[in-house]
């Protein structure tokens, strides 16, 4: 089964000059405005923060990572919890991953073929596999809203066979993982992969049309080709996929992105950016970045971002951000992530009104002339 | 002047068996309960947590150290944001100490005469000074409710006549930030050295008396002694110190100590035993203290301490605390942090309620026979 009952996704408005688009996704857990960002909670934690931080900041769905939580404590342990929402004090829509992505970035020794994959855990080296129909248990096993297939995902410097491979495995995996989901309350989402190759992300995205799934990802973007050429495949790829359904673009996450993102017609997005930048004192503002070390913010006494509505910016100064972080303080950590996710949560939120509004190509201009005039928002 | 205006100091009840009693602190900002746990908040946070998360465990009064906050940020940054409640979002009671016992735990080099301390800083290797007149005037600039006399305080292995130096040094150190101090919205706290003399501390008890301090600290306890001799020195001198001012014993807090220094007269405690054992995975429970790391806890899906009221406790397993500290995740520092000062205030409020109920004694029993069940617990 695919769990298509489990969601439903409305389209409420579409930009005239884009793909972009305003809709409700409704989850087992909740309703979900989109376009939307999902923090990252990758080992059950959206890191330094408690849920009730995370909710305050608009955020309304998550991702965690299968990989990591199957590792350690285990799925059984989730799931003899509760499931993952209960484990961790997570109210709202839970999305994870297959756990594929980690499998070929992490761990050590690996080998896929059409059974799946086999590695070496990047914890204890142990031998371990990966087959869709195993991606699906675990995440059957921990309980999220909307799961992913396990997909075979090619590194930039992939030659076009192996990218064809790829996408022809991957194609053939979401088929499996489809037989083997067993929870009508789930939705299993399918991967788009193809690299840089239109023929390929064309035939994938008619193939795997075929199959209905209730939502789709676009992914093999953002695997170490540059800018350019993401907003490019992204621009060409995602409005192939079904208007009806929701369109993810996994682990992709500027603001540049979001926003070039949505007008391609991606309503879901997860990044680590604003929590792992955050950790190191690199937080966003409607002014551009701040690094908030720097000397110039000694005796700064006004908030982060004085247009911004998070706990953070009401009620500390940059001062006391710079002292906190100076310190090397945890708190540190725990105000600037939330500052840096209701950025971002605010950035989609605006862009969601501007659509709702008919006004998203203005909006997306002057984005980009503001971009402009920043540094580069390096991540780091 | 001595700021005896800027608080006032009520005592409610008086346990019949033992110098214990409850009472109630009027500060500028704010009323505290006392008997009273202050956490330590030693950069101008209190480690892992919000102002609001400390709050909400029932700690209406924090330290600070101004040791710290003078070398960095400085005190001027601080006065300049507004003062140290302001800067740190912290709007109950603030009690600041004088920065003396850092100086001798933590600079090399020093130097004690009368003047003051020259000491290298621990950061820089820089040459620094601390005079009695100067920490009165870093604590005039902090702007916390309570601030410490500038003490001497000597190591455990110091002669008697080390000892006897540096009471009298202390004492004449009293009188001159007692001329320093230039708030009348901040009360000066005396503070009573002499090690393990009797005579020295009955002897300083009556010149610090006569001085007419609104409060008056314990010093000179644990700094290397062991826990009897600790408990001798306390019940011994706690009395001898004005029964119509608070007491404040420093820097000493297993919960131990709490119930044995109520019983002998305090009112005040900081200790930083409970945030520094969160960090380190040791948790505080009524049944003893859980190393929470601990493979018995993987499928334990139980809160941590079934009678606490905690945020940690009512939302979260000790299974999900134990994944958290295993992947040494931040969250596990603030939800750890959380309980332990919960159950530290919940001590401190059980105390308090049998002493205006008339049944001390028979708690401080029950309390002991049950501490004998526990395995040591130890600062880790």
């Amino acid at each position: 089964m695919t769990g298509s009952h489990a969601i439903r996704f409305t389209v409420l408005a579409k930009d005239l000059s884009t793909h972009g688009r305003a809709g409700i996704l409704e989850t087992p857990h909740g309703i979900v405005e989109t376009p939307t960002y999902m923090p990252v909670g990758t080992q059950g934690t959206v890191k330094a923060l408690t849920p009730e931080q995370v909710r305050d900041t608009g955020t309304r769905m998550i991702l965690a990572n299968t990989y990591h939580l199957a590792l350690r404590p285990g799925e059984d342990v989730v799931q003899q919890a509760g499931g993952l929402h209960k484990f961790m004090g997570w109210e709202g829509p839970i999305l994870t991953d297959s756990g594929g992505f980690q499998v070929l970035s992490l761990a050590p020794m690996r080998k896929i073929d059409d059974t799946g994959a086999v590695f070496r855990s990047h914890i204890d080296g142990s031998l371990m596999s990966l087959t869709p129909e195993r991606a699906v248990q675990i995440q059957n096993a921990l309980g999220p809203d909307i799961l992913m297939v396990l997909d075979h995902c090619p590194p930039h410097t992939a030659t076009p066979e192996e990218v064809r491979d790829a996408a022809e495995r991957t194609l053939r995996w979401a088929s499996r993982c489809r037989d083997a989901h067993g929870r009508d309350d789930q939705a299993l989402f399918a991967i788009l992969q193809g690299g840089g190759h239109d023929d390929l992300r064309r035939w994938m995205a008619e193939e795997l049309s075929a199959l209905d799934f209730p939502g789709y990802a676009i992914g093999g973007v953002s695997v170490g080709e540059d800018r350019s050429e993401i907003l490019r495949v992204l621009g060409f790829t995602a409005p192939l996929l079904p208007e009806g359904k929701p369109r993810y673009l996994m682990g992709v996450g500027s603001a540049l992105d979001l926003v070039e993102g949505i007008a391609a017609g991606v309503d879901l997005f997860d990044c680590v950016l604003p929590t792992r930048n955050a950790r190191n004192a690199f937080l966003f503002t409607r002014e551009g970045p701040v690094r908030i070390r720097n000397k110039a913010y000694e005796r700064d006494f006004g908030p982060l971002d004085g247009n911004c509505r998070c706990y953070t910016c009401k009620k500390f100064s940059r001062a006391y951000l710079r002292h906190l972080y100076g310190r090397g303080e945890i708190l540190a950590s725990t105000l600037g992530s939330i500052h840096n996710i209701q950025h971002f949560q605010d950035l989609v939120g605006d862009i969601r009104r501007s659509i709702l509004e008919g006004r998203f190509a203005a909006y997306r201009e002057s984005f980009l002339e503001t971009l402009k005039t920043f540094e580069t928002p390096g991540e780091e």
